[in-house]
């Protein structure tokens, strides 16, 4: 990248994700000039490192986004809703992880795979180029914001996008099995404590979940809205997805569920397209697709899992096959056949693609020349 | 129960679930008189016991089980294939845990929830008032063959089966939660082994499982068609339950994942229902259920679990709630609006109500006057 060092800051640097951050910028070379991390009052003063890059931890004040270029935040909704704004109107693009601008009629929420124009749109507007009206432009009309979605739904629309794009989907049927990052650096070492007291011979003792850790699963722990029954997270699936493709027409339901798993979330997604396609044309799909990596061994049985994916950009997807429940042939459905069910299974990892690498690749494309 | 004492055989009585067998048949206070504890010749010659009950382990040979009135057998399908059949003919109702007679048409498969009429009529039978065309019966007609269902068929059709019966099902999509006790006692201790060595800072060794156990997840371990990409528990969970419903009319798709937790299913349900219903009308239905007991409380987050349902006798069942991609109205579906498609998530101990218990439950159907 032929690129002046651009000067970055971290909100929530000392997190799970914060930390992702600090490694994801180095591993995609991302031409980080001054750094700035900043943290919460209990951490300012400390010293954080991660590889190459590094600094003293200070707390978020007035003025300090001043030239700062690149603001990633992940320090929970509240801090994003007091510094977002200030940060963009300084000039800065605001990339953040949190929920509190997802829904903003305002802000762009991107999945580069996905909606990438958008991003593309600020980088014009910022060049001078762009249509006036672009979203996610703040102040100066240099600095922007864009929203970085849920970890659930970044990692499904990476797979299923590619589909939506060549056939269409109609409805989706998805259940989870979500790590413990999810919940970040506390809820890891939650899953840790309660699991080595329990191969001890000891108890589980629930803090940061209501429910045991060790060996269990549980609904995911988001605030359930008592007349629908579904989670927000669950409702993010659902309402980020269709934000980002622009349209309410897909149908979706989901099942959100915590397992005892660190750092990579799986999903068994139950699609019905709305145009029929054979297996091996959604296979083609698939295996074009940006972000995607296909692990569908049938023969060795070696599908995507949780620990192949930690660590890795892509989004793994496997056991591709014909949804016996939507063919007329079920189970004898061939793969040159035109079906509209298929079901996928498929693993990202939550810290990187699921939040630290969306949001670094966010703001590549708003700030590096394509 | 006003019960001459019987006589059982526990074929496997080593295994996890021939284990769970001594213990459930304690706890329903079944009539057991002179007991037989079969396993393989390695552990021939040993004692067992579970409680009260216990004796010297023996080898199946030609004879065991003469005068024998129950038999259980869970020590895979080559050692119920030799026999299960012998001991039928010897007078014995046998009750196969494996999967060796589940899908012959000459043997009824059971759960005693659904379709307890085969078992009622077996017992008719063996006291001479039955049709002559019962299922099951073999040799002297005093002996008789029943087939214990898969573990995730039994504890999805325990719950699904009040759906069908009140509303009709048209379809379901399943994703499983599944415990490593599903592969035994063996499976329980490569997940434990494992998970001690990954919190000490080592790494895991699979030996039952190709893909490492802890923290992770992966595709059900059972053999895959390399057609039509299902695996065996996945293809069970279908053609299992169109024989004890008897009826092909449920189209059912499901994707079966093992967790890693030691020793109850999850399974997350998707149900399209033939004729409508409202939420109540479900969760009535549910509420009246034999075998069901609904843990779903939306304020306090609180919902079935695997160690919730470790352990106990009855399915759990929760998250129930009306499926917004089947829904006309979406989120906003009240109550009292009819709709086809509702969502579930249920829990289930795979050694008991999967196995143990269920098979316990067919024996007593059989034996013991109702």
């Amino acid at each position: 990248m032929s690129q002046r060092p651009l000067s970055v800051a971290i909100v929530g640097a000392t997190g799970a994700v914060g930390r992702e951050m600090l490694a994801v910028l180095q591993q995609r070379r991302f031409p980080v000039g001054k750094l700035r991390l900043f943290a919460s009052e209990r951490s300012a003063g400390q010293t954080l490192r991660e590889g190459e890059l590094g600094g003293t931890l200070q707390v978020a004040a007035p003025g300090c986004f001043d030239g700062v270029d690149v603001a990633l935040f992940s320090a929970g909704s509240p801090v994003s809703k007091q510094w977002c704004i200030p940060a963009a109107e300084a000039g800065a693009v605001v990339v953040d992880n949190s929920s509190a601008f997802r829904m903003d009629s305002r802000v762009p929420l991107v999945v580069p795979e996905v909606n990438p124009h958008l991003a593309a749109d600020l980088r014009a507007a910022r060049a001078g180029s762009g249509p006036a009206s672009t979203l996610g432009l703040f102040g100066s009309r240099r600095g922007c914001l864009l929203a970085n979605p849920n970890c659930s739904t970044i990692i499904m629309l990476v797979a299923v996008h590619p589909l939506m794009a060549a056939f269409g989907v109609e409805r989706l049927v998805v259940s989870t099995y979500q790590a413990a990052s999810g919940a970040g650096a506390q809820g890891m070492a939650e899953l840790l404590e309660q699991t080595r007291a329990v191969v001890s011979g000891g108890a589980a003792e629930p803090k940061v979940f209501t429910e045991p850790y060790a060996f269990n699963l549980f609904s995911h722990n988001s605030a359930m809205d008592p007349h629908h029954g579904l989670n927000v997270e669950e409702t993010k699936m659902i309402h980020e997805s269709h934000k980002i493709w622009g349209s309410t027409s897909v149908r979706i339901t989901a099942t959100c569920i915590r397992v005892p798993v660190l750092r990579a979330h799986c999903e068994s997604i139950n699609v019905t397209l709305a145009r029929p396609a054979t297996l091996n044309q959604v296979r083609a799909a698939l295996r074009a697709a940006p972000g995607v990596r296909i692990i569908d061994d049938r023969a060795a049985n070696a599908f995507p899992t949780p620990l192949k994916a930690s660590g890795g950009d892509d989004v793994l997807v496997g056991r591709v096959r014909v949804d016996p429940s939507q063919s007329p042939d079920g189970l004898n459905t061939g793969p040159e056949t035109p079906v509209r069910g298929f079901d996928l299974f498929i693993a990202g990892d939550q810290l990187r693609k699921g939040a630290a690498q969306n949001a670094v690749q966010l703001a590549e494309l708003v700030t590096i020349p394509a």
